[in-house]
């Protein structure tokens, strides 16, 4: 291998066309999600993490969904349409036309296997032979397509369990479908690939095969079998998500964040915490969410695209949703939710709150039963409260509104207009009382429930 | 067997007397729940499954509960006493004077024992011969009876584990209980049936015996051993509950419902889920829930006799209470309690709500905060809501009361009367801003705290 | 063995210096937390069980944080310091002035072994034998130093694995490291300890050997393997964690508690709950929780420090925190938080309530909404609400403040005066509908809307 093919260019062709019918499911199976991210978006990350030059994703059944996914995902990789689905060889042969002009390494993945590591791909893609399959051995081979080699472990031909002889399905090395080889290569046999089998379809796995008979070396790369774990079922998906949990918090654990209890922890692809956060039981990351060191999350949090700073107590009972930015030494107590919202430093926000569309500055106080009454019915607007205020419990901040620094609102309060620095913000009624009418009231109230019971 | 005896008629007797003292509990036994459901209903289930003529429950421990429970389950169940616990065979005897008239099969079940299923009850009811026992291939054999059998496979007799030698003992073909004969057999043999034992009570396991002895026919039906667990601790209860949502857990996706994570979902005995629902991480199902195909419940929430509709999300952190009817694509947010309400099509009820005794029509808003006041120390009264209708955060909607189509209210009103169609009801003091009284607020409290501190 | 032996004194030594740097942590590894105990909180509470005339912490890394710790959990516990990490030996050697006078027996036990029992250690204090160690049958011995005994099972000396042949690595009886002698067996031998190996440290482990050779009888006790689980890494404090909580779920349901999932319930060490307390799914004890018998806490509760009576309900979604005190039949209903509040027998809570500082007299009922306004910027002050009192939905009660028996406050109201019994306190703006303004400001803010869009 030179240095040269080392460093040869890559395209990652994803095949995702598949329905997935065993998912019973309207959604395309590869769009249904594992760490809170469609199963093509692993294989996308994954992908990427080889830095290649092109990725294109074949898209079939439910293409406008998944052609929608891709786009958010991952804004560079193109779209084939596979309007039948004729088999891998003739999704491959819709993505040729996107490779135009590439010239280096074509490795073909699948959009329902979530877990090839990027050091099994990198080893495919760098290694020399001119075919290379990824293959594994199985626990239990069953009805697995099977790699056959020759004695120096060149590959010789994959062979499809169906058409398997009983020595052939006593080999124990199998295919997981994965496979890399020259551009070049690929164009020149993705056309003589035939559909003459039981289904009719063009299968990829011939080329191997088509390329060593005429000379072409074909070689198998291997990796655990976890790492080709296919998602053909709920019961599968679930058990992908499982697979995936317990590798994040073992991640965790090992980075020196503390898990009470990891088993109901649950992480998303793209979750950070740093060292010596505290994650209670039955947390759930959403995507896009980063702990800082020392940040302590305690039990029943729900957190989505969000930032938790170094210091900050979060929960139990809180829910942080996407653009909410939390800063040192922030704490946000039970039944609070913060949506697109930035706390400064010191800030607390105890009980029973909702802040939306909102900066508040630092060390100011947020009193129980407030609400940012962010939303008109028709248009979203801002709140804006300033360092050091104190905003009394069960004031309603009636957007857009600002508070200014130091100042107050007093508890039970409709915030229409600003309210200036150092200054109280007053909406309420005088309290009155009315001796002995408690007691009146009760009475005639159960007097009518006699009469209605008698009625 | 003819096929007049396959349609004979059928009784259930289900034995429901014991203390369960292992359980250490004031309830009796098999009031304690699986599947949020009594132990006693998991067999009540099974029974009216087999469309039985009748249904007797024999109650003895606790019976006014017991009769109570069996009542509220099943208004068809009848209920024998058993005053005395002396026996299963005794147990039996007491349900004969609700047997009268009855010539079909007779099956008897136990309360406690809530897995047997309705295939192995219809084998064991269509069986053709005269007395039928339920078997099991015990793992582990251990204390339980042995049914002791002919070449032939016909049953001899039932054989207590205490009065078992040697050869007895390595049979691993045991006795679950349940039994079934013809009335009129039952009621031959149930009085011969002695006590002439350590314990002093009359078995029903002698009948097999019995009855063979006299040159009837004994035979032997068998389940899987999972099937006849029954329920005698705090531990068994738990594992019992634990199977039970396992099996569910394994159903919901195998119909095309997604589980994020199936081991943190809990399940009802009546729990109905639409393919393609998606139900998040630790999801509680009280009884009495479906949820339409397509609808989505986010983590942390806790569902009771509620109807979700498809396109609904709900939680993360949402609570429906009985009576609550979700439309199509209504969103309830977090903190949101609904209870006895219906929420026609695409209402929103974000987040910090209680609605309860209430009909919201289709898209209306209900503001954060938001309160239905239903009761008023002595009864309870309705909400009426129209459609297209704006209920501003913090709104008390003291009921009985009427907010009308496309009306609004302001937020923080406290709404005691009627608002009509496209009107605002508003109920809140102006607000004032007091310049400078949020500093002198401040330095005052400041400065009673240090004299305090002094003091 | 003599009855004098059988009751000398007992001094404990907990070795408490260790950085755990495996742990990647800024705290000290002895106070990272397991059933919400500090560890070495674990091991001050097994040394207490016994007695002990003294008990002795040594601390080195983080030294001010452990000394802190231990005061707060063990008033009587002194500590020593260890300023340099060299060896066991040397940790020991520390504690030695703070057992000046002391003659009984000296116990050694480790800071990060928080699952030793009572009842070893009694085996361990009580055994006639100059020297004592406790020793275990390793599944795996691995790398554990090896207790080397004679034919009679009395200790010859404990051989570090890396000094062991492999006759000697053949054995799987293992040292815990824990030890116990006379107080003037170890002040003799302590000093006799060398430092000439691999790494420079004083190991107590030499005492036996040493003390062997001189004439004096070393004997070994042993435990299960379980028992001697030390924490070293954040997977392993899961590990304990998840053992010490699969013990205490046990332990509930033989205790006659209905657990109905006891995997998703969180223990702490001093978690107290009587028998037919019903405990739901995903439920969290933090520190000093009493659940009376018959009590029932929902799914999604999180409790700390309070104490729940008989009859009482509470949750789904309760938070209770330190000093709440639920009298017989209360009932705390979704999304309330009650902290340092006692609520008398029959109190309702049920919907999205903070109640903090406060007392509430029997049978009064809270409406939704409603917070204890207990924080005024600078300090806490008291909530008083009488019996029979009905507290109106989005109540804002300002501390200090007192609402007498049988007293009404309207919903909606913020009372900041004291509401006399039997009277209704009232704060709030009368309601006045404006006929068609909803109307006018839905199309005005849709005209605003688009006027923006083009804009």
């Amino acid at each position: 291998m030179t240095a040269e093919q080392k460093k040869r260019e890559i395209a990652v062709v994803i095949l995702a066309a598949g329905q997935g019918s065993r998912m019973k499911s309207d959604l395309p199976k590869v769009l249904h999600k594992v760490g809170a991210v469609p199963l093509v978006g692993h294989a996308l990350a994954t992908a990427r993490s080889l830095d290649p030059a092109r990725v294109v994703v074949v898209a079939g059944h439910g293409a406008e969904m998944v052609t929608q996914a891709v786009a958010r995902l991952d804004k560079d990789a193109e779209i084939a349409l596979q309007a039948e689905q004729l088999g891998t060889g003739h999704a491959v042969a819709q993505a040729l036309p996107m490779l135009e002009g590439f010239e280096g390494r074509v490795i073909v993945l699948y959009g329902d296997t979530p877990f090839i590591g990027t050091a099994t791909l990198t080893s495919l893609a760098q290694h020399e032979s001119d075919v290379v399959v990824l293959g594994f051995e199985a626990a239990d081979p069953g009805r697995y397509g099977r790699l056959v080699t020759d004695a120096d472990g060149t590959l010789q031909q994959i062979v499809e369990f169906k058409d398997a002889d009983d020595a052939t399905r006593a080999i124990r090395l199998c295919n997981s479908g994965v496979m890399a080889m020259d551009a070049s290569l690929l164009r020149q046999f993705i056309s003589r690939i035939g559909n003459d089998n039981a289904a009719g379809e063009y299968y990829l796995t011939d080329i191997p095969g088509l390329a060593r008979a005429e000379g072409h070396n074909a070689a198998v790369v291997t990796c655990e079998e976890a790492e080709t774990l296919g998602v053909n079922s709920r019961a599968e998906l679930a058990r992908a998500e499982a697979i995936f949990q317990a590798r994040r918090r073992v991640e965790a654990l090992e980075e020196g964040v503390t898990l009470t209890a990891p088993e109901t922890v649950f992480f998303a692809l793209d979750t950070h915490i740093g060292r010596d956060a505290i994650i209670g039981p039955n947390v759930v990351f959403g995507p896009a969410v980063t702990v800082e060191s020392g940040a302590e999350i305690l039990a029943f949090c729900h957190l989505e695209g969000c930032h938790v700073s170094s210091g900050a107590t979060v929960g139990p009972f809180a829910r942080l949703r996407p653009g909410t930015e939390l800063g040192g030494d922030v704490h946000v107590g039970n039944f609070v939710e913060i949506k697109n919202a930035v706390l400064d430093e010191g800030v607390k926000v105890g009980h029973l709150t909702y802040l939306g569309d909102a900066h508040i500055g630092e060390r100011t106080n947020i009193g129980a039963g407030t609400v940012t009454c962010n939303y008109d019915g028709v248009m979203k607007h801002r709140t804006e409260i300033g360092a050091n205020a104190f905003i009394g419990s069960d004031t309603m901040l009636v957007a857009p509104v600002t508070v200014g620094d130091g100042a107050m609102t007093a508890s039970g309060s409709v915030i229409t207009e600003n309210v200036p620095a150092d200054g109280l913000g007053l909406g309420r009624a005088r309290q009155t009382n009315k001796p002995g009418l408690a007691r009146r009231i009760m009475q005639s109230l159960r007097e009518q429930k006699a009469k209605k019971g008698k009625g």
